[in-house]
């Protein structure tokens, strides 16, 4: 597999070369390490690069992402903000070493969003709201 | 809940206010953000600090955390070492907010880890002896 690490998606801070190249390594695999999820980039099913995941939501006991949050920015005018999609609304793409949303594009543009100065409960009032725009079971 | 967020819990970096207040409101709940797993303590059943999550190793696909890479920062001699272990071995104390690791200290003290310059595969063998080595189903 060719390495197509893009700048973005390198770790930043002080890293030791065990790290650095442990960082690297992974990418080739099925895993990648919750210190590189910033910013990896998500697309549409055409190619264009629709934004980047911001963080995951991991549940603290049973270890599943429960959500990818993203930030779209300025994507169709939406301005930045953050976007909770559930983990199955994105697919991974190898060639693309990164995520792709299949969705329309005006559920994308109506998808639900983290308000400033407002913050989800992440309570399941909340999952079953994300998820049911999302059409995914929750 | 207390608030009994860290320093060393505390995302580091340019953020907003959003960002901020969502990073404190999720330690209240089932879910934490990937970018705060960064410091989150591991403890021993008595309350000794043992070392930090260094990060996890998430399935792309899948969504699930597979390994949950610990620090353990000299404990036992062992200096600072990453040391891959099965998400299940930790159990979530919410007291402490952070994981507890029950496993017996020559079992913490024998534990594979990462070697300075090797990185692992994160293939099925090396999952198979990570899961092995700590007694967890592959």
């Amino acid at each position: 597999m060719v390495d197509t690490i893009q700048d973005s998606n390198q770790p930043t801070g002080s890293y030791s070369q065990t790290e650095r190249t442990l960082f690297k390594r992974d990418e080739g695999h099925d895993l990648i390490a919750s210190n590189r999820v910033e910013g990896t980039n998500v697309y549409r099913p055409d190619g264009t690069k629709l934004g980047q995941v911001h963080h995951f939501m991991v549940g603290k006991r049973n270890g599943r992402v429960e959500y990818a949050v993203l930030s779209f920015g300025g994507f169709l005018g939406l301005g930045k903000e953050l976007r909770p999609v559930p983990w199955d609304v994105l697919d991974y793409d190898t060639e693309q070493n990164g995520y792709v949303i299949s969705a329309e594009e005006d559920v994308l543009k109506d998808a639900p969003y983290i308000q400033e100065g407002k913050t989800p409960m992440w309570d399941r009032a909340f999952g079953a709201h994300i998820y049911g725009y999302w059409g995914v079971p929750y």
